[in-house]
């Protein structure tokens, strides 16, 4: 009882027959008993995470179980794949343990790409040691080993092998749009982010794994892989944030609500609500901080980490004296404009 | 008499019928009386801007009407069609009023790509909201509606639907290549830029729909929307030009001819013609910015704002005291070849 | 006699019949005098450097010469042809003379990218006028003459031609994949880069030709032309990296080991090792810059070019007071970890 995850999907193999990626159109979160009792009846697993081939003469029995359970999409979709050649693949996850397969891996990233899972909502350890570095190409996957004769066999037949991307993740649109977004170039969002609705990732936006936006924001810069953008929040032109794997240490840095980060900026703290980064201030943990009141006298000065956290902030580089100055008031959101750009 | 434009082109509908782009290979703009008396004669249009679904019947009649008006190109895509099953449109705009459909707003970011109107030289209000959110794929673009759909029928038959951008605004090389550029990253052009003969858009460059360059550029930033670059001016490395929908207020900006933004750098002022702003500084509409005789003494402290559009502006951040420096004299440009980059 | 380079593939032509580029999957670096007087006999060359197209009956005699050599996957690369109605071409580099012919171009490139010569290796010497600017699209290279016939080709029988880049040079990845390498775009590495062993270039990494990296790097900022950099160096997101082409003068600007550039950082001098560039910072060969003892006391200001080359070095911008300054020791680099970023 109370299994995390399930669903139903395609999958690639390589040459020696191991999977090496997984799609789930409908991946279904903390899915009833009822559900996993039936599909155990037909599929004959024995409990615990797993990824396991469905012969494609179980798939009506299967879409009977996604059907009775009220999954509607996931009944169509097995009934659809009677007449695939594809391998067909049924991952259940009974907990959210560490992943111990590709097909597990991947259908959490895809738990995150649907939104059903928030960024941090689940292990993903030892992901980056399990998935392949695959070659994503105009002909879907290929395992690294199999790229050269696939490229050789291409030229030969008059056709150039289009090599997108050689890497662990591929990019999120591949697997799902989830609703209410934009993308202008979506090789620059992995799959695994999670982009909330209202949310446009411009040209110049990049989003990783286990990242992403809550609602509606405007990403023009570089959400790394653990950080969480708060609703309202935008990512100015060309900025960038901090994650866990650099130089924030191990605070995970992240943004609340109605923030924005300039164009060319860049944080290495995370911040509360309503904070304003100037166009072009990169504020690392280590920044030497002088705090104004409203005045814009000095109060005191403080190394940024200090203010970790904290709201209705804004940071700029006096452009008289060359100093980083944060004013630290509710009212500091009205004035500052000027300062920011989200080209 | 005087109509705007006119062009013949192909058109996608979605599973409604409604058309969501279209494609027009050569469009005309300020076409003769005869050539709409001609168009009229065959298509029955009744006056105003449309865009009317053509009868692959009447397209010998519209060949006809095309090469009698000198327009050989158009003539011979009607031939062409002959043997297609595509949607073909005739759109006729009889004035530059706000499009008012899919057909009209294509046309006229058609019209900014072929060079034949600037940015800010045809009306796009309320463009955005005529516009559909599509999947540009592998495939063609995808009502959004009818995505997931086409995605689980790729997968089924052993092909990854290949989706490159979630947007209203397609790429612009898929619509037009205009003469003598070159775009390292064609994902990062949208339809509806205006690529000066000479340009190249290297692959960190970018540029807006309604905005781009003149003639000779080097575009290695970011031009937003409405922007316009003059000829011999460089947008560098990761550079950010602010434009009239952030930072910059209402004031449209520009950069004029023989500017240098060095990389990283970037501006929320209008600058005119021989300025350079030195690599790694931003300068916003608030910046307060030291301004220097050739002495290099001060002689007043300015906001940036008060410096929009004037020519021989040489501007940097004094590396001693971290003070924002401008140099305003016609001899700045020659001193400066220390100060930018564009990479 | 000591040959530079042969390598036997495929190539594409224009309607004129030209080659337009080149494609070959196992380039071999200094091949012995047997095998250079084995392809003699068989292709009848006449010395020099020559790309030569080879009639599909002497693809088997071809064959025979490589595999006698000790070449085997050339060897089957020949008789894979045989069935093959591409055009097939042999590329015989007697020196590393400046290249005359497109074959030749493409074959150094693509030394570079297989990392049997390293950037600065071989001569390009006229290369970039001998490339021709070619649309790279879903359908294969085209040149651009050609470009809107085949775009309305594609239109009337429902296909879009997607068109990724527009350019004198392809993306690697097209080419060749070097082992042990990761690349999140793949649009944003051109062939002729040098990516090392272990480097991954993230989305926002961006490497030219005659550019790249020795063995393990993270790069996710721009490396320009020319530039080089050593093992264990980290280029920071957003960074830049000034190459020969522009402020950087005549200096070939490059990067040791072990040093690491911060988020949106830069620099216009070459560097030695386990030198550090505080994220935001952007280090011009014209920065005066403040060099710090120990105690972070002022020794003398310099200019960055005068450091050029120097190791141990750490850049960062006083907070308070708007400084360029630098420490220069061998503790520094532990020092830093504050400074910095690679998101």
């Amino acid at each position: 009882m109370g299994y995390f995850a399930v669903a139903v999907g395609t999958a690639t193999r390589n040459k020696d027959g191991k999977i090496i990626e997984s799609w789930y159109p409908q991946p279904i979160l903390n899915p009833t008993d009822n559900l996993i009792a039936a599909l155990n009846g037909v599929a004959k697993l024995n409990g615990g995470n797993q990824t396991t081939v469905i012969e494609h003469s179980l798939m009506s029995d299967l879409s009977d179980c996604f059907n009775k359970a009220g999954h509607r999409d996931s009944a169509q979709f097995c009934r659809a794949t009677e007449s695939s050649h594809q391998t067909i693949v049924l991952t259940v996850l009974e907990s959210d343990a560490a992943p111990t397969s590709i097909g597990e891996g991947y259908l959490k990233l895809q738990l995150l790409s649907h939104r059903l899972v928030k960024p941090h909502g689940c292990s993903l350890d030892g992901l980056f040691g399990l998935l392949h570095n695959i070659a994503w190409t105009s002909e879907g996957p290929i395992d690294l080993p199999e790229l050269a004769d696939r490229q050789m066999e291409a030229r030969l037949n008059g056709r150039v092998l289009d090599v997108n991307c050689v890497d662990k993740f591929p990019k999120m649109t591949n697997y799902v749009v989830p609703k209410g977004i934009r993308i202008g170039d979506a090789s620059r969002v992995r799959l695994g982010a999670h982009i909330g609705e209202g949310t446009t990732v411009m040209h110049e936006g990049f989003v990783n794994f286990n990242a992403g936006t809550e609602a509606v924001s405007m990403v023009e810069g570089r959400i790394t892989a653990g950080v969480m953008v708060g609703d309202g929040s935008d990512v100015g032109g060309g900025s960038s944030i901090m994650g866990t794997l650099s130089g924030g240490g191990k605070v995970v840095v992240s943004l609340g609500k109605n923030c924005l980060l300039g164009a060319n900026s860049g944080i290495g703290i995370p911040l509360g609500d309503r904070c304003t980064v100037e166009a072009g201030l990169y504020v690392t943990a280590g920044t030497k901080v002088a705090m104004l009141d409203n005045g814009k006298q000095l109060v005191k000065t403080v190394k940024a980490r200090d203010l970790a956290g904290q709201s209705d902030l804004l940071f700029w580089r006096n452009a008289e004296t060359g100093r980083v100055e944060c004013l630290s008031n509710k009212t500091a959101v009205e004035l500052n404009t000027e300062l920011h750009s989200n080209n």
